[in-house]
């Protein structure tokens, strides 16, 4: 059970060499409020209903216990990382430890061993390290950070999330073309529509960021190849509206946004909770509405929709909500393998590459701008 | 009835004349959605039950028939403005029509006829015009806008909520200012706690701006005189945690968070009504807890809490939301009335004006800093 993962993959069912190593995911077992003995139980978990294979990422010594205490799992192995990166450390910590159980994470995917990284660490040190130890794809200049909204009937991709706090406003195009190549993938849309936030639906609302971004947008729209249908500007109010399928905007922004939307979602709920245990009554009436209570419950729970993924990079990292357990670190492996098995990162390239046709290249080669945001770094 | 406001206010009830002013309340009747029937019979009321006097600005034609459906209210008056700012228009409309109910408004807080302003109109019109009309507060640079959150027990203020898209740092410690003298004044907190706005609780976390305005705020501590407790960083999901009395941020990342924040209570609210009626036994389960699930909405209502406030005026102005209908109309009224009884404007010339001691001039005077980003413009 211990066996670690060797140079090569191992083919197993008739797999290809690069079908196995794709349905290998590193998980750092050491990250998360509840880590290690959640994230194993999840990981185990993953690798038993998925299909998938599992490398744990962190202190042999803690985590051989865990596996021997539960139900055996042929496909869950242990990589060796005796450091770790606290959940209140950053950026400058995943720097100065390259034996952290996230950069061993990483290293996997780097060097060819395994398909996706999953985290419920500490968001700054995931996003460093992995742009540390992992390429980044041709054209792009930075990995941003994509967060699934729950909307309905099908989800909003939210990017930047928190990647990037200061982007230059030819970024706001990269994130929109990977948030594209995303809601294809992920959410299986034809041709995602894509939106700005800022805090105003007229084009000239906004800050100056927001507003050269926009410019930057809407002349960019392609007339051939890979198509983006920029649909204008958002507002905060629209984030869950499902007016468009992927939402842009710096990190900044979009980390506020994004906390602020679970922060108002928990206070509603807890709002709720105390109108429901208010009295007798309110008591019996909650009993009546057992199952739609616990539906709604669901639509907002960290535990049941994975995570977010870093878009950007040679290899798919998810990063979960740090105070997931174990349903919601399975969650997390099955969006990573999700993401893996659907060729994110090779779509992401189709969009991006210039050798393929992406359209970037093809305006800088009509002259039609003068700045090549994904050309090269 | 039709009796316009003369050049002198009318003392009444042995009311000295100033105060006469500040219990006069200017209307804004043509803005908002539901404007003007809405918010004729929102003022009517607000006069009736507060003791106010209102003076309702717009076209004669169509407000004196409204008046005359309604109860009859001495109170009331109407000041004669033929053009108005419609609710899809910005700041230049607001320019170019002097003669706009919102900037008739506003004029008579200019000329001493009334104490407040009151508009449901567009917020980028309404911040427009008062700027224009209205003078700024000595040490004041620009206004700024303050939202009140529904936490428990005691409101947090948000502020800027977009009146300024692109702040320079300085402006933040304008921001807490006028935020501390609110919270004081509106909410009776004897020494409100400062937070700001940003994306992780460190001081080193946030875009440039947040940064910069964090070394500001921190160092900015007074020792003496008007008090200011800078409690921190907060981010996205402490808005409704109650932690600090006045969050600050940039009107950018302010108006993105509260319209994310109002979206998502909206769509707690929509996903709660669908699971209780989703069901015969849900909806008996609702009628038993009828009166818990009739606050609950309350507490979110826009109708309920009155509106913005521009700060930083001479005047208080009341942003009302652009869709209240009678009752959100009269709950701006009697925001507007208790900040005029209050002595809001008095109350932030003294925690900022120079000669009356603000701790920034002292600061300047120690040669503590070398900006002095209140000190005069």
């Amino acid at each position: 059970m211990d066996a670690e993962p060797g140079g090569e993959p191992l083919a197993v069912d008739g797999d290809s060499p690069e079908s196995a190593v794709r349905r290998m995911i590193a998980v750092d077992a050491m990250g998360g409020d509840h880590a290690p003995a959640e994230i194993v139980a999840g990981a185990i978990a993953a690798a038993r209903d998925l299909r998938v294979r599992v490398a744990l990422t962190g202190r042999p010594g803690q985590l051989r216990p865990l596996l021997a205490r539960l139900p055996a799992a042929a496909d869950v192995y242990i990589e060796a990382a005796e450091e770790s990166v606290a959940m209140h450390e950053g950026a400058l910590a995943s720097w100065r430890r390259p034996r952290s159980s996230i950069a061993v994470a990483c290293q996997l995917v780097r060097r060819g061993q395994a398909g996706a990284v999953v985290s419920a660490g500490s968001t700054g040190a995931i996003v460093a390290t992995a742009k540390l130890r992992l390429r980044l794809l041709a054209g792009v200049t930075r990995p941003a950070l994509a967060v699934v909204l729950p909307t309905q009937p099908t989800p909003t991709l939210l990017i930047d999330a928190g990647a990037i706090a200061d982007p230059k406003p030819e970024l706001f195009v990269q994130f929109a073309q990977l948030g594209v190549a995303y809601a294809e993938i992920a959410f299986g849309i034809a041709e995602p529509r894509v939106g700005l936030l800022t805090i105003g639906s007229e084009p000239g609302k906004g800050n100056k960021l927001a507003k050269r971004a926009h410019e930057l947008l809407d002349t960019d729209q392609p007339h051939g190849g890979m198509p983006m249908s920029f649909a204008g500007n958002v507002e905060g109010s629209d984030l869950l509206a499902g007016k468009v399928d992927v939402i842009v905007t710096d990190g900044f922004t979009g980390n506020v946004a994004l906390k602020t939307l679970e922060g108002t979602a928990r206070f509603a709920a807890d709002q709720l909770r105390e109108v429901l245990g208010g009295s007798r009554a309110a008591r019996v009436g909650a009993l009546l509405q057992r199952r739609g209570l616990r539906e709604l419950g669901e639509r907002f729970d960290a535990e049941t929709y994975g995570g977010a993924a870093l878009l950007g990079l040679e290899g798919t990292v998810v990063i979960a909500h740090g105070a997931v357990r174990a349903r919601g670190a399975a969650a997390a492996c099955r969006l990573a393998a999700e993401l893996t098995e659907r060729h994110i990162t090779e779509r992401i390239k189709e969009r991006l590459s210039p050798s393929r046709g992406g359209h970037f290249l093809r305006r800088a080669e009509r002259g039609a701008t003068g700045t090549n945001p994904v050309g090269g770094r």
